[in-house]
């Protein structure tokens, strides 16, 4: 039956289409998470919708599992094929097919680099504001399918808020396209909603229709030092009310990150030598350079007032470089750090202080916790705390066990970002209680029924 | 088995939580579209989740349908209730339980009014941005259940992009609590979206947590007279590069409206007697008043350059109120226009000025139709079509087909903003194609699989 499914697929799709030399499978048997331990059957490229709901049907009639695929930059091993299964990429549906610059809209196929849709859309004047590290190799339909968020998360949501349109082929291969490009549209169900941020288990997104906004070439960026979580609270506070939706960036480095980047591994250079304290790197964004005044003074105020220790103002993109520099560090821990846990939590604004408290005393607890810095999108209440150990699958297993039940006690989230993958689902329960799962598998069973789509990934 | 559930209902919630009275049936029986046919068997009105989820598990064993209701101001009739059925009313559910400042959160039950929301927010100097004309009767949780739109979504979007929690009786009586305040989380499916929108199909939502914005407490109003659609959206494109994201309306008002409630009804007073034109109202709206410098010259600008035939800026708020009347005049229209049906319509933008232009042309050509009026959320794509007719069913099913076929033709949508309801049920297929049926259907079954809740709203 696979074999016979196989042959089909092959007749279907073209000797490009069908990937199954030994090396091909390895590679696409990983995404940014590692390598995963099987190999698929074979990996499918279909070139338009129509051949993906095609393959979609042969894979579905033959029993055969799939996995949808885009940048393979998911840090969740979302996209890591189980055994026995086939993945399908979308990596030969790439390009931006329309931009209207009246109603603001991009519509691109799932396999276009998030960049590039970036690109198109500053070359008109316009933004897409969802903006990630792996922005050069993530594809837009990932960033769909795991609702990313990044680093603008405060200023312009995820990337729920900008799609409005989507092509999905269903586990049965039927296609359901909403890509008329109307603004306002509440005519029955929003069938966008469920397929954004599903990482890939109840569809194929082959095309999207998104949101773009006016571009904002200019920026302002400080890095402050403060005493703690409550210092940069209130800086936050009194962000919003001096600059409102000019803010664009609020991030937190925690002084275990900043120790461990500048003194300890030395990946970037110290900001503030000899001074150890919480540090925030806030940014505003504008069209003109009034819009952006008043940034100096602002910083002045806060340290006359004593709220703000020490801050650094970027007098030239060279300096927003070096500050941002120090956030994306995080980038290139994996190295010195050995084998650690990258945890990608978020809790409620006002308990974002007493949670990361109680994490670390939760993990000062445990002897095979190693090195913690924590790093995250302090506006969001999201956190990246990073936990090294020795790499052993006990030690990994006793810090997970003691994070997440500070998740659960602060009612927090196993995932703010990253999406749930293979990797924290069988998390999901120190965040979801049983009605919420038992929702979830109720949508599944409704749009995938045989369970065919990325089986294995959220929800068992 | 209906008594016998009655009864139990009665001893759950008490004198004040069931109203069986023929007078209140009555009240009870129609919302903001108009009166029902037939009467409920009797009013819920839980005072909590845990009271609503109890009542729903008795008409969920005694096999009784449930018609949710908020402050029944819906224009679709999706709160008016079969014969057989009750109503689960919210209104006993009210008050703002929690404004988190800092957060930006707020948190109420879904009987609260949305006025008093927005007049919280306002009090922090925050901001709840949906608005409707309906804002002092309609329910939080109506306007949530229905995806309300309203006069910013230019500038703010759907209720959809501002709820971040609810809480949701499903149709077994099972509670789905997502409260957490969570501005982050990818922890599975996002079990807030099905029901945003789903016009209490698939549960009653009891409490609701909602994202705040700054308050922006100045405005600046211009009314614009320009040629046609293609001028009108030259303005547009005009505005949003000189003012971006200052823009928060931009209101069409064809020829048609203008006449008709300037001339024919004398509902407000003429802006530019002895000519006839395409009216276009514009808002900007900023924290301070250096935000909306440079209004009076943009408008100098489009009126040198021939783009604006002629224009009227507001020099007082009494002057922005005059202008807002011309556009808010359509909620007097029902007495002089007589039986008319309301069209909510919405194309993508650029289809726009055919598409009016095709109506029309269907119009004419039906000796049935009436006096055609047209106003709308020009940005939006959002058109409300009017159409005047003898009263007859008849009359009523022919302008309605006429109507949706050109809004086949032109893949628009058959409600924008107002919902499906009872009313436009049957023509959705005029925007929805059976795979995207059979999703809804699909999704329907898996979290109302008795069909107990709403049922004859939305899909059949």
């Amino acid at each position: 039956m696979t074999g016979q499914a196989i042959s089909l697929l092959e007749t279907l799709l073209g000797k490009a289409g069908v990937l199954r030399d030994a090396a091909d499978l390895v590679r696409y048997a990983a995404d940014a998470a590692g390598p995963g331990a099987d190999r698929p059957l074979a990996v499918l490229r279909p070139a338009s919708t129509e051949q993906t709901a095609e393959a979609v049907a042969i894979c579905a009639a033959a029993g055969l599992a799939m996995v949808p695929q885009g940048g393979r930059t998911g840090l969740s091993a979302g996209a890591v094929p189980p055994a026995g299964s086939v993945v399908i990429s979308v990596e030969r549906m790439r390009g931006v097919v329309a931009l209207d610059r009246d109603a603001m809209t991009l519509t691109a196929w799932a396999g276009t680099p998030l960049q590039q849709i970036q690109e198109e859309a500053q070359r008109q004047g316009l933004d897409y504001p969802v903006d990630i590290g792996a922005r050069g190799t993530a594809s837009i339909g990932g960033t769909v399918a795991t609702n990313a968020g990044g680093i603008r998360v405060l200023r312009h949501g995820m990337t729920r808020r900008h799609v409005i349109g989507l092509e999905v082929v269903l586990a049965d291969g039927t296609i359901l396209s909403r890509m008329g490009g109307l603004a306002k549209d509440n005519a029955g169900y929003d069938l966008c909603q469920p397929f954004i941020g599903s990482e890939g288990t109840l569809g194929i997104i082959t095309r999207i229709m998104l949101r773009l906004c006016p571009h904002e070439p200019l920026s302002a960026v400080a890095l402050l030092m403060v005493e703690d979580h409550a210092a940069a609270l209130e800086c936050l506070a009194q962000a919003r009310i001096r600059f409102g939706e000019r803010l664009s960036a609020f991030e937190g480095m925690w002084p275990d990150y900043m120790d461990a980047i500048c003194r300890t591994w030395r990946l970037a250079s110290d900001p503030f030598p000899g001074q150890r304290g919480f540090c925030v790197l806030v940014e505003l964004r504008g069209r003109d350079a009034a819009q952006l005044d008043g940034f100096d003074d602002w910083l002045g105020e806060l340290l006359e007032r004593g709220l703000v220790q020490d801050g650094i103002l970027a007098r030239s993109q060279e300096d927003e470089r070096r500050l941002w520099a120090l956030r994306e560090a995080v980038g290139d821990v994996d190295a010195p750090m050995g084998p650690h846990i990258s945890f990608d939590l978020s809790v409620s604004l006002c308990h974002l202080g007493r949670f990361c408290a109680a994490c670390d005393a939760a993990l000062i607890l445990l002897p095979q916790a190693g090195r913690v810095i924590k790093v995250g999108h302090l506006r969001d209440g999201n956190v990246h705390l990073l936990v090294a150990h020795d790499g052993s699958d006990k030690a990994a297993r006793l810090i997970s066990e003691a994070v997440y039940d500070v998740v659960r006690a602060y009612r927090g989230s196993v995932t703010a970002e990253h999406g749930v993958g293979r990797i924290k689902r069988d998390w999901l329960a120190a965040c979801r209680d049983p009605a919420e799962l038992a929702v979830m598998r109720a949508i599944k069973r409704a749009l995938d029924p045989q369970g065919l789509m990325n089986p294995g990934a959220v929800i068992d």
